[in-house]
């Protein structure tokens, strides 16, 4: 059995929880408290106290990306980590940006407002003014980030964005965006998660 | 051929020489300066004007960890991005590591030092004795970040990590982190690089 320790409103476990749908893998979802994060147990397995935290019988894995990595390698090996070396280093340019811009963007810009962490803002808010325009030139013209398929470009980069409302960025002014994050939310399977635009919203 | 723009004292232009050296591949690598990372050919290949930016034939790549993994998937499968889906995901918690925390700490401490970026200098000293710890203790005892074998994880972590000095940071302090960074540097073809701890100091 699977068991993913994270958060109800972790974008970061949200990545996660999207992919095991996706894959039609049964799993057990553990809620990790300030406490739990800061046990010697669970610093064992992510030394940061990061979220999300996949365990599997013996083997576990910590960083959202990282476990992405290994769920496509594992369950849809040359699909969703790219058919060709070129679309594996396309995703992985989205994954790099999901580690670093758009977390250090947009996800901390809503961490400050939902969660109260300290938050140098005007830094924040300067990240996602690079990133945003990057990622919507890009999605202008297509479905999905690399190839025409869903790939774990989408699954790492579109949470943060998708609840880039919560931080207090209009996705109205980034149209491209916006459709993707709602065709993603229409795909079967997709598991609800508060804040990110339904199919249909206007 | 494969053409590198990068520049002479960039780690994550490093990543890709030691990486197409490593491979016994030829490249012909190209200064950008400032000029040049803003005209609209580069920022057509390179949006955020990111550099090292890897351009074959009609193919080309931006970020130092994308790089990586498209020269693992295209000459190395299986091997320099893991062997099994678990050493799949090991290896890219050291990419996703490279790309937020190592940049964000130990490559802005020495940005600011050599280059004169506009730094946060506690944030990166703080984001700096957050990772050092969790390399060290995952270096200790193991010759390589995953496995029994260089990995792009290694050639994603270490250039950062070997150049810390340039920042302040005294690796003599972290002495797993220390020997692995001379050990990269003794691997035949390693390419020079001013401030890399060399293999045989002290």
């Amino acid at each position: 059995m699977i068991t993913l320790y994270g958060s109800p409103l972790s974008g970061n476990t949200h990545k996660i929880r999207m992919a095991l749908a996706f894959l039609d893998l049964p799993w057990e979802e553990r809620l990790t408290d300030a406490t739990a994060r800061q046990s010697d147990a669970f610093r064992a397995l992510t030394p940061m106290a990061q979220i999300p935290l996949y365990v599997e019988g013996d083997f576990s894995l910590r960083d959202s990306q990282a476990i992405l990595a290994y769920l496509a390698a594992r369950h849809r090996p040359g699909d969703w980590d790219g058919r060709t070396p070129e679309e594996r280093g396309a995703i992985m340019v989205w994954l790099s940006h999901a580690a670093n811009e758009i977390f250090n963007g947009p996800a901390l810009l809503r961490a400050e407002r939902l969660f109260g962490w300290s938050v140098d803002r005007g830094r924040a808010a300067a990240v996602t003014d690079r990133i945003l325009p990057v990622v919507e030139a890009h999605l202008a013209g297509r479905d999905w980030l690399v190839g025409d398929r869903l790939t774990i470009a989408d699954l790492a980069a579109s949470p943060y964005l998708a609840l880039a409302p919560d931080g207090g960025v209009d996705l109205e002014q980034w149209p491209a965006i916006h459709a993707w994050t709602r065709r993603i939310a229409a795909l079967p399977a997709f598991p609800a998660m508060p804040g990110w635009p339904a199919e249909g919203a206007a």
